[in-house]
């Protein structure tokens, strides 16, 4: 595990309150934690810029179980050769819709591209990519 | 199943031959379902800005398993009173990570705040919440 | 002018050298300006969440100047009895396009009203909104 | 001037009712402004995807005009190989804070490189970048 270190910050006295104000609502335990979260979070949206870069993704599906042939295409997609898909889960939704969750890994450019295709499918109704930053 | 109906709508040229282009390379099977698809999109995101409005989340969750009382306190947040958890998926994503992904159903509002409460639990190291939105 | 208060946080040595790497790409003299600007970048979003927050606003809209009566609509809808408009900017971008940047201070809610209302223009082809949060 | 074209689309009856809704509450005169304001929505931000792509962007930013050299180095930043500024506008909104919005044309990489250096610089609290593609 990582070596910590100690870093000194200054901060305006208001911008701070305001800070520790929202930290507090949110749950945090202290400010390092949550600072660490920010510096976190900047880095993976810097990361996720960059078409080359290693992510994990989440492809949300909601799509009319009647539609035919819609089950088989997804699977086919998933077995991309850009791609690996790590899982996925299927969830009813109402009488006509299920949401289907698709984890895959893979570089951040493919992913867009595969969830475009999923996305264009006939019979899917809504979709969304997710996006985190792997190392 | 809803019945279709028949819209006529006009279009620029130069705009259409554009669109046209996106979709193609998209592979969208044809013009109505891309169209229908940004409508869909559109009326989703507008729901999504409403706090009270139901919801389908995924929240997504690093964190380092070593993290003493983590799991525990990640099962206790998802017995809220608000939400109902649907189900959860665990991907093992390094020496020390874990991606975790927990589906869950509730109001934009309540959701938000979840997120919120397990983005800062300690040893969460990268949160994120995508929604969608639901009838 | 606010006091400067001294902070000390504990960060991994990893995520930190990445982040000495970026803020250095980005220009930053140090990792205070850095840290200051993610603080007031998160508490910006938070503020911009609620509708009833004090906001300084940007809508641009990309038009036609060919449409007739355009012009006048714009600046009626400017002078709402909810927001006051700061000021505008007018830009050519081509043979029929200009491009209008109107500044203006309201609540988020109404704000995001107004520039709905704007992009719905006969002869607006594109709109945005950009908010910025002010105490 | 371009052609208009007739397009026949099909669309859910439930679809097309919220859609309906949606866009006489913005104050769209008819669905056909409505859908080619989603279609040029989708096609400007699949174009600002391309980091070689036109764009015109407005840079904000809030700082204390206090700070010495600031306005120096904005400008100097202005004066890019890369980028072409089209003009600026500066607002007081406060006792300290101006608030500057810098309106410029390029290639969407190299004005996301230069709003990352502009939110750098000593002195700037807050900065945001809005880009708009262009053709």
């Amino acid at each position: 595990m990582d070596n910590m270190q100690r870093v000194g910050i200054s901060v305006e006295d208001g911008l701070l309150k305001k800070f520790d104000k929202l930290i507090d609502k949110q749950g945090y335990a202290n400010r390092s934690e949550a600072i660490r979260d920010l510096i976190r979070d900047r880095l993976m949206r810097e990361q996720l810029e960059e078409p080359a870069s290693n992510a994990i993704a989440a492809i949300f599906v909601v799509y009319d179980h009647h539609s035919t042939q819609l089950t088989q295409k997804l699977t086919e997609l998933q077995h991309s050769q850009f791609l690996k898909t790590i899982s996925s889960m299927h969830i009813h939704i109402g009488h006509h819709d299920c949401l289907e969750v698709i984890l895959l890994k893979g570089k951040v450019g493919e992913i867009k591209k595969m969830a475009d295709r999923i996305i264009a499918l006939k019979g899917v109704k809504l979709g969304k990519v997710n996006l985190i930053a792997t190392e």
